[in-house]
């Protein structure tokens, strides 16, 4: 048996999504600034994908532009903040357990003169607002947060913090790092109130290579990368139409099945959880089972064990799960958000994170469940 | 019938690297890097692709890396470069028939302080090399030029600027943009000794979404995005496997046909001129039949007709071509390359760019040939 739990690294495409890009390599290969039919088509459907993106997050379709990942997404909202509000001030917020691609950059604009709060959680992986509240007399030009952390899933504060901004003159700038929340959680743009928000289309069931900045009316940006002007010249070069095609799919059916999944995928976590629980002792749990997390990440601690040891034992019975995050998990660094909820070393080193996805059967999870208590006991 | 001529613009993938890419998105949608063997699995199609490619331009495997497109590519070889060699002075040349992803990149750099110049180029498209010997003195910490223009397909003399940058000390970076030429010229990095070079996968039958950045072994870059370190930290972010897998076997098919390709790229070209010239009188070939351009481009203009009228005329007959590059075409500014080679406004305003891919066919040129003659005349 093949089970695949690592889907907070990336998810296995829809089929519906494969589908549609399978079409548009075939038929609508055109380049969408041609001035011909060919061109016409492919920028019909890019625009069909964007109406798609817009109506899951309730986003506007001129609020939203198509990008290479969340990577490049969160660069954008934060490099291009800074350098548009570059006179404002070189105060900026952020947390202690943001993704890399949200951390490192904030690591960089250290060294270029920046200075940078990193906000920090309690044992479960939560920023306190109040701390927040308390950063706002040195006037942060910009301050990002993430919906759910990817390590435990951990949802933050988001509507909090919004409202804790929305009284600072000037207001800073509201960045939201959703790409492991999109699909997964039910949120819309208007009532969380940030100004920007970054998705990676391969976490969703949509192709890698794919990913969308929403940007409030009436935010301004300065692009990282200079050319010929695509995306409102946000983000010049020729669109990735069947990606992008292929990321609307994803996102339209997410958002027709999102209440259906994400109650298969929380019943998912609670099987699992249910069954290490009472199959294996002294046990840290670090995602449990309340509304504060998101329901696909459960992360544990078997401290004594290595994680990495564990991840190889279980891939061996055709069971992929991760030690951390896919992107901190081959550095052998401490890791950061561990580190940050308190976890000891020993802890640490004993984390196992299981990502579930809508295509995970309860048979998957009973065999998981049982090679697990095999192998840990 | 359906004639695609406007393969500069964008080409329509391989069927083997659809079928490639299918493959991939039902077993390999591991995160490379993820720790196990889906991860694994995931990490050896990508080095395989980077075999692929380094092969088929003459470089080493770890020369090169994989980035969402040429556009991102030229951007991160010149702004990398730029923010890495800040204290070396601020002097930069390049030439005024560069694409707009690195044209609009020196405009940006002039914004920010540096000086730029800009070579000019003949009457058939080509920079003197002297010109460039005269910017020396100023001491450039960077030159790039491009090795086939995307407007008239005139080749650049990169050897020789290679030998005269070779003799400069600080030595200046030297850039070469080969989004025009890959899969169309028979070039090797190593013979043109250039530092950098860029590539976009759409443009060879590969996907959109794809690019590379060859970097010559001890060349040092800053990278654009900050996250997770992919790509030996030149450019953080999920690699797209899909996207970067169909992108090698492009790059695999274009090595294995090249001379086959390019003689019947360049026979179409030939067929299509000779129409043309036979046809039609009081034209301008900006893209004659000699060793000075790439095979794959034919730009004529047809003084007193607009280029847009006549595009649309032969889209009414299946027949797709472009007024420009498609990157300028929506913009109607004047056209920076038909000003430099000195075309007049009725000559710029009614020129036509026919780009050739191997899958068109004589049977298609003849039909394009006598449309075309019943359009102008």
């Amino acid at each position: 048996m093949e089970v695949y739990l690592d889907n907070s690294a990336t998810t296995k495409p829809a089929p519906e999504v494969v589908q549609a890009i399978r079409e548009t390599w075939e038929q609508y290969y055109g380049n969408p600034s041609a001035l011909h039919h060919k061109g016409l088509e492919a920028e019909k459907l890019i625009n069909k994908a964007r109406a798609q993106l817009a109506e899951a997050l309730g986003a506007g379709d001129n609020e939203l532009i198509f990008t290479s990942g969340g990577t490049e997404s969160n660069n954008l909202a934060l490099l291009g903040t800074i350098k548009k509000l570059r006179q404002r001030g070189n105060y900026l917020v952020t947390s202690q357990i943001e993704h890399p691609a949200v951390y490192n950059v904030f690591k960089e604009l250290e060294h270029e003169g920046y200075q940078v709060t990193y906000l920090g959680v309690d044992a479960s992986g939560h920023i306190d607002p109040g701390e927040l509240r308390s950063c706002l007399e040195q006037k942060p030009v910009l301050v990002s947060i993430m919906l759910v952390n990817n390590e435990i899933g951990s949802i933050q504060p988001i509507s909090a913090i919004s409202n804790i901004l929305a009284d600072i003159k000037p207001k800073p700038i509201f960045h939201v790092d959703a790409v492991q929340a999109f699909g997964k959680l039910a949120f819309q743009v208007k009532e969380l109130q940030m100004d920007l928000l970054s998705l990676s289309g391969h976490k969703f069931h949509g192709p890698k290579g794919t990913g969308a900045l929403y940007i409030r009316k009436g935010i301004q940006l300065a692009p990282l990368f200079f050319g010929g002007g695509q995306e409102a010249g946000l983000r010049s070069g020729t669109e990735n139409v069947p990606g992008i095609i292929g990321m609307g799919v994803a996102a339209a059916l997410n958002n027709l099945n999102l209440t259906e999944n994400t109650a298969k995928i929380l019943s998912l976590k609670r099987q699992l959880l249910g069954q290490i629980s009472q199959n294996i002792e002294s046990i840290r749990i670090n995602s449990p089972d309340h509304s504060g997390f998101a329901p696909h990440i459960l992360s544990v601690s078997f401290p004594g064990i290595k994680g990495e040891v564990l991840l190889h034992a279980l891939e061996q019975d055709g069971i992929y799960v991760a030690t951390g995050s896919a992107c901190g998990s081959k550095k052998r660094t401490p890791n950061q958000v561990h580190r940050a909820i308190g976890l000891t070393e020993s802890e640490s080193e004993g984390t196992l994170r299981f990502s579930f996805s809508v295509y995970n059967t309860e048979t998957e999870i009973n065999y998981v469940g049982e090679k697990l208590k095999k192998h840990v006991t």
